[in-house]
């Protein structure tokens, strides 16, 4: 068997067996194969997609190129959820409490965040104290005790994905959906999860830019949780916007736990509450969406999401008393507040500039060596669809004398103001799932 | 500027500019840009093709990476015949003569065989005692004295070609048109010739398998010709069958000289007369194709252009008897006679096949660094269109006892037989030219 043939066959658009699979990951994982087959490789993969045999193949063959996870001894009913990737995500923080509150485990491997998108670990780490499980059996406990688990990913899970994609990056060969598909789905099988929730986010301020590839980029990952026999639910959710109000890290913690007190964002509390109504539901606790959402807002309304949280703030190390003293997370020492220019509905909020003037102030990395400064970033104080006179607050930088002019650079490309009322964005734009939601 | 960018760019099909063509094609010569950027690249460009500007840039970038020669002192018109290479393609032998014969100079870079067929070098290494041009002044003086002057290619012609051949050789992105049409056109133009007339071979036995894709070939050769102001031809010719009878090098030479003394066989005789009268087309000495051949005719018969031949051999240090005595040329040991299974009319003679029966025997390479015998090949006896009954002769193995069963098991592999009448094959199949044929 050779490389070259293989290549040539995908690009003249005949499937592949298995075994030509199996040879040109195999090869290349074992750097027999070069970076320069394989970009050609990846290449002939953007023009002729793949099939669902090939990418059912090429999901396993990348998942077992690592380690495959099933943790030993959890006494909980498994979820994992996982967004592409947006601006002011502070989904997981309040899931942590939420999941919890319905005896849900989640057991996790999580990123940091790189450019205009923050990372989950890095928004825990504005807790002083916190500290993430090291081992397996740590995270194990963890996960039993107060239902939360996150580790960092390690370079053991998904080796060929971390190869594959650093060529991918250089090669204008990322923006493919079986590749996009099975990079994610990969990393979700290698760790055993009894149902996997992907949020994939949609608009200026994601990687999927239109609804249509981000609802191909679901199906796609439905057909290979399929192969795999999963239950996969995918949200399509908007990120036309940031999502809720706080983008940066103490403020993304402040604005999860008030949601988890019931005076959250609109958009963001919805996103919250569908999740873990869908959660429920591949449980089987409830019958419908409705009726899981419900439920969720009866754990927020009893205080309940929030006692759950405190306890995984407690488990990891930080102090619980924070949910109700923010004065106990990281402080900004100054704040500007950015004013409407003209008057006006406010029709676009480009989330990725928001992102990137939250960056500069030190709330994320440009580069991946950058440090982070938990204490700022900005603060939207209006969203699409409300309406601003001249001279109103749009958003608040919090920030710590660093980066401000460049923060409002960013800012002063932000905002698109329409003379015609504008409706608000819908949150859920779409689910899809292989569960018949 | 990124390579990264620009790569994105073919994808997406937009046109690139000069700029960006110059710097991946820059850096990559200078190492800067790696293999796995350029092999996504040319994956790219396979398929999306190139737009006329673009086509031209590469091509320019192409030959001003190395050395652009016009041999100054020539004192002849120079006619550049390049072929894309078939089975039995002796024609180069045959012009060296006629070229000479109309005052036409050929002064030109040529290669050596690799697999199924030879090389123009090899062939003419078959005489005892024959040297090529080692410097330019040599070239010069041979084709001032006897019109034909070969030298082999050089690593400072075009090293852009070689590095980019090698990584399509292993990328599956050999066979993209403008790819195939710039490599080709870049060498032809490194090295100035008043006219360029290209042999593209079509058939089962050449690198172009059908007439539209050798078609398309043609005409983006031309269209690069018309961008540098070229005088280009292109003959599309059939490779469904060996050209002539001989395949080999020592025969080869013999049936080159038997066509200049006017025992040719049909087809090689007819391929020779047309481009020796698109020679004198494009020199403007005939005004139509058929008053060239005419000519050619003539100087066959006449006797000239075996004359200049034997000057040419004597030239290279060649002995010129040898168109009158072959035993001065290499000679086989042993002859085996292939007959027909069965009766019927040749309807298809796989010249893949013989080349590769040829190369077995020891007339070709299968490796680069196999040594030549000059001596071997096979030599046909019927053509496509010959009716044979069972038991007569089809080809002559010309051996010396090596590999004999494997050239067998090629012929074996050869030949179709239709029980009903077939007819010849043409050998011109199409003209394409920016003069008007």
């Amino acid at each position: 068997m050779r490389a070259v043939d293989i290549i040539q066959k995908k690009r003249d658009n005949i499937e592949l067996s298995s075994e030509e699979m199996t040879f040109l990951l195999g090869e290349y994982l074992a750097e027999r194969v070069p970076d320069y087959q394989m970009s050609s490789f990846l290449m002939a993969v953007y023009f002729n997609d793949m099939t669902k045999e090939e990418l059912k193949t090429f999901t396993e063959l990348m998942m077992n190129s690592g380690e495959v996870i099933k943790f030993q001894g959890i006494n909980k009913f498994l979820i994992d959820k996982h967004s592409t990737g947006g601006v002011g995500d502070k989904t997981t923080i309040a899931l942590a409490g939420l999941f919890a509150a319905f005896d849900i485990g989640t057991a996790k491997l999580s990123g940091r965040g790189l450019g205009h998108t923050g990372g989950t670990i890095d928004k825990f780490e504005a807790i002083d104290g916190f500290v993430f499980p090291e081992t397996r059996d740590e995270l194990v406990k963890m996960v039993n005790s107060v239902g939360t688990g996150i580790m960092g990913y390690s370079d053991t899970i998904v080796p060929l994905d971390k190869k594959i994609y650093s060529l991918r990056d250089v090669t204008a060969t990322v923006s493919s959906i079986p590749l996009i598909a099975s990079s994610i789905m990969s990393k979700k099988l290698a760790v055993y999860a009894d149902g996997i929730i992907l949020d994939v986010k949609v608009g200026s301020g994601a990687f999927m830019k239109n609804i249509e590839t981000a609802r191909e980029l679901a199906k796609t990952m439905i057909d290979i949780g399929d192969s795999f026999n999963r239950k996969v639910v995918t949200l399509l959710t908007d990120m036309d916007q940031p999502l809720g109000f706080a983008v940066g890290n103490s403020n993304e913690i402040i604005e999860a736990i008030e949601t988890l007190k019931g005076h959250g964002p609109e958009d963001f509390t919805e996103l919250v509450e569908t999740i873990v109504a869908t959660a429920l539901e591949i449980k089987g606790d409830v019958k419908t969406l409705q009726e899981g959402k419900e439920q969720v807002a009866k754990a927020i309304n009893s205080g309940k999401a929030i006692e759950f949280l405190k306890n995984f703030i407690k488990a990891a190390g930080g102090n619980p008393n924070l949910v109700d003293d923010y004065s106990l997370l990281p402080k900004h020492s100054g704040e500007i507040v950015y004013r409407a220019k003209e008057s006006g509905w406010i029709s676009k909020i480009e989330a990725e500039n928001i992102g990137k003037a939250a960056m500069v102030l030190g709330a994320g990395r440009a580069t991946k060596d950058d440090i982070i400064d938990h204490s700022v970033g900005i603060l939207l104080t209006k969203k699409v669809g409300d309406f601003v006179e001249e001279g109103d607050s749009l958003a608040i930088l919090q920030h710590n004398n660093k980066n401000v002019e460049s923060a409002i650079n960013f800012l002063d490309k932000t905002y698109t103001l329409s003379q015609e009322k504008v409706l608000k964005n819908k949150v859920i734009l779409e689910i899809h799932s292989n569960i018949g939601l």
